[in-house]
C-alpha cells in the first residue's frame, strides 16, 4: 500500500517505471523466454509501457532476444530472457573431509563444478584450500574473478555480528577463530556470504527437492553433524541470533552413545544421536567392526540384533527431535538429511515412532539431493542476491533518470 | 509491487482510490485523533486526496470529527478518529474453573467485563454458560447482540478443518467432541471465531505486554496447562495443521511427576511439568500439604528442601522447553507466563538453567499480565478482524463506486 501512497509526488513517475521494470524483470527471471505480449498478459502493463522499459532493461545487459517463438498463429514474437553472462556466482562447501564448488551463471547453468579432498591441517590454510579451489573453477569456467557478482560459501557455524565472527562450528576445528573470516574476506572480496551449510540444503531442497511444492518445511540433518534450515512463507528463517536451526542444542542426552564432553562442545543432541555417538553406541554394547555410523546401519540391515537396536534408539531419537519441530512451528513437511536421515529404512522407523510421540503427523520425506546439496544452495542463495544487485543497478537514478 | 502493475487498466482509478481510503484508514487507526494536515504528511497523499477521501469514510461512520486542536499557530484543524461505535468485538475465555469475558467497542475501550465459576457438569452446559454470560455482558454495554462485528472465544486445543471440530483440548473434558462447535456456533452466530486460549494470551502480550516492542518472541505458558502461542514477524503463528506451539508434545518424560497416562492424553511433557505433575511429584517425594503447585512453590520459598529441588527440577524442564524453542526458531523474547511461569522467582531459575543449555541466551521475561490476559488477546484478535470487514465494507463497489 505504501507504494502507491509513498514519497512526494515528483518523484513518482519515475519511481513507477523503476517498479514496472523490476516486475518485468521478474517475470522474465521466473517465465523463461517470454515474449512482450505475454509480458503485458502476466504483468497487466501496457505494450507500450512494457517495451519502454525493456529497452532500459536490454541496454544494460540484464536480458536479451533469444530468438522468436514461430509455429503460432500470427506473426513471430521476439522472447526475452535474462543473459546468462549478465552475472556469475561461486558456491564452495567447506566440510571437513570434502571442499567443493561450482560456478554457475545468472540463468543457474553451473559452468563448472569440482569436489576435492581437504588436507588442511588448519584454518588458514583450509582458506588456501578454497582460494585454490575457486581460481579452478573460475579457469574452468572461463571467467575472471571481475565477473563474480556473487560468492556464498556454505560453512558449519552461524555468524555472530557482536564479535564479527563464526560460532557453533561444530566439527571444523579452529573455524570459529576470529582471523577466519577477514581471511576468507581478503580472499573473496566485498561480495561474499557466508551461509551456514545446512541452511544452504534446505535452500537446495527449497529449489530443486521437497521444498518446491509447500511454503512451510523443515530440512533435518542428521550425519556426522546434526542441523536443520528452517523455511516458513517461503523464506529461509535465520531466527533473532541466528541460532534457529541449531538442533543439535535439544536438550536430549538420553542415547547410548552419549557423551558428555561433546554434549558441552556441540550440544546434547549432537552428542547423543550424530554418527559418532552411533559409533560409540555400537562399539559400547560390542558390535563388531562398527568403525562408521554407515557400519553400523548396515550390521543392522545384516540381521545383528544388538545393531538393529543402535539404529532403533537413533530413530527414536530422531522422531523426538522432529516431534519438537512440529510442537514449535508445525510446518507443512520435514525432509530428512545428511548420510543418518537419508539411509535406507530409516524414514520409516523415524515415522513409526513418530506416530506416538507427535500432536500431528505431517509429510515426511527423505532427501533425495546428493553430495552436492549444500553447493546448490549456495548457488541459490547467490544468484537471489546478484539479481537484488543486477536489479538495483538498473533502478538507481544515473540508469533510469 | 503488483499493486502498481496488476488489474486491467479501466479499474485502476477506483483500485487506488480503495487503496488511499485504507492508508488513511490504517492511520487513522494507528495515531489516534489527527488532522487532514497530519493524514496528508503520513500518507504522503495530496490534501484534495485526503479531502475526498475522508469523505467517503466519515459518510459510512467509521471515523468521525472528534473536535478541533487548538493552541497551536494556524487555524484549529479539525480531528478524525475511529467511531467507538463503528463496531463492538466480544472476548471470552472459556476456561476449567472460571469462564471470563468482555465487551469492547472500535477504539478497544472496554465497555463490560466479567468473570464467572463455571458450574457446567458438561460441554453442552459450558456452552451454555458462555452464552449468558455473553447476554449478561452485552446488556451491561448497553448493545444488542446484532451491534457485535466479532466475538472470539479463546478456548484450549485447536481447529480441526478435517473434522470441522476443536481437538487437543487438554483438560476441558468432552470440549473436542463433535457437537460443540455447532452449539457454539448456534449460539454466537456467524462472526465467532475460535482461538487458541494460549495463542490469544500471546496477542496479548503482543498488544499490551513484553511483546509490543519485538518482532518474534514466544509466549511460554506454564501452569495448570502448558502451551506456546509464537510471534515470528509481528504474526501469531498457528503452523500448517494449527499445532504451532503444543508444547505439552515435547518429547520430555523424565520429570519425577511425570504420568504415563497423563502423557498419553495431553503430551509428555504436559504429564511432566504440569502444575498436575508438581503435585505428583511433591506427593510422592512426601512433602507435606501438597494440594497445589503454588503450595508446593510456597513450602520450598519456606526453605522445605525437597519441595525446593521440586521446583529447581520444574525450571530444569521448563528451561528444556524453552532451549528446544531457542534451538527451533531462535526468537529474540522468551516470556513465560500461566501460574507456574510467573511465580516468583521461577524466571532466574529457569535462566541459570538455560544458560547451560542453550546455543544462545535470549531476553527472558516474566509476563505482567493477569488473569484477563486471554480475554484481552481475545478483543485484540476480534479488533484486527472486525477492522478488516468494516474497511472491505467501505472498499467494496457498491459504497465507492
Amino acid at each position: 500500500m505504501t507504494v502507491v501512497a509513498g514519497g512526494p509526488s515528483a518523484a513518482r513517475p519515475q519511481l513507477i517505471r523503476a517498479i514496472n521494470e523490476q516486475v518485468l524483470l521478474d517475470h522474465i527471471r521466473r517465465s523463461g523466454p517470454v515474449s512482450r505480449t505475454e509480458l503485458a498478459r502476466l504483468s497487466g502493463l501496457s505494450k507500450p509501457t512494457v517495451s519502454a522499459a525493456l529497452g532500459t532493461i536490454e541496454r544494460v545487459g540484464l536480458v536479451h532476444a533469444t530468438g522468436q517463438r514461430t509455429g503460432v498463429p500470427g506473426p513471430a514474437a521476439v522472447l526475452y530472457e535474462v543473459r546468462p553472462e549478465a552475472g556469475f556466482v561461486l558456491g564452495l562447501d567447506v566440510g571437513r573431509e570434502f571442499l567443493r564448488g561450482a560456478v554457475a551463471d545468472m540463468t543457474g547453468a553451473v559452468r563448472s563444478r569440482l569436489s576435492v579432498r581437504t588436507k588442511a591441517g588448519d584454518a588458514m590454510a583450509r582458506v588456501q584450500e578454497l582460494a585454490g579451489l575457486a581460481t579452478t573453477l573460475l579457469v574452468d569456467a572461463g571467467i575472471s574473478a571481475s565477473q563474480l557478482t556473487q560468492t556464498v560459501i556454505g560453512s558449519p557455524g552461524v555468524y555472530d555480528p557482536r564479535l564479527d565472527t563464526l560460532t557453533l562450528t561444530g566439527r571444523l576445528s579452529g573455524w570459529d577463530s576470529p582471523a577466519v573470516l577477514p581471511a576468507l574476506r581478503n580472499e573473496f572480496g566485498s561480495t561474499l556470504m557466508v551461509e551456514n551449510d545446512v541452511d544452504a540444503a534446505a535452500l537446495a531442497e527449497r529449489v530443486h527437492g521437497h521444498g518446491r511444492d509447500v511454503d512451510s518445511f523443515a530440512f533435518v540433518s542428521v550425519g556426522t553433524g546434526i542441523g536443520m534450515g528452517l523455511v516458513l512463507d517461503g523464506k529461509l528463517r535465520h531466527g533473532a541470533h541466528g541460532v534457529a536451526g541449531e538442533i543439535s542444542y535439544l536438550p536430549f542426552a538420553e542415547g547410548h552413545g552419549s557423551d558428555a564432553r561433546d554434549a558441552r562442545k556441540r550440544g546434547s543432541f549432537d552428542a547423543s544421536a550424530s554418527a559418532a555417538a552411533v559409533v560409540r553406541a555400537a562399539r559400547r554394547a560390542g558390535v563388531r567392526g562398527a568403525s562408521s555410523a554407515e557400519k553400523v546401519f548396515a550390521a543392522a540391515a545384516r540381521g545383528d540384533e544388538v545393531a538393529a537396536e543402535i539404529v532403533a534408539e537413533e530413530a527414536l531419537l530422531v522422531a523426538k527431535a522432529v516431534c519438537t519441530v512440529i510442537a514449535v512451528v508445525d510446518p507443512e513437511l520435514i525432509v530428512l538429511g545428511g548420510g543418518i536421515g537419508q539411509a535406507p529404512g530409516f524414514l520409516e522407523a523415524v515415522v513409526d515412532q513418530l506416530r506416538q510421540l507427535a500432536p500431528v503427523l505431517p509429510e515426511v520425506k527423505a532427501s533425495v539431493l546428493g553430495t552436492d546439496t549444500v553447493v546448490a544452495g549456495c548457488i541459490a542463495a547467490g544468484l537471489d542476491r546478484a539479481w537484488e544487485h543486477l536489479v538495483a543497478r538498473i533502478s538507481s537514478p544515473s540508469t533510469t533518470g
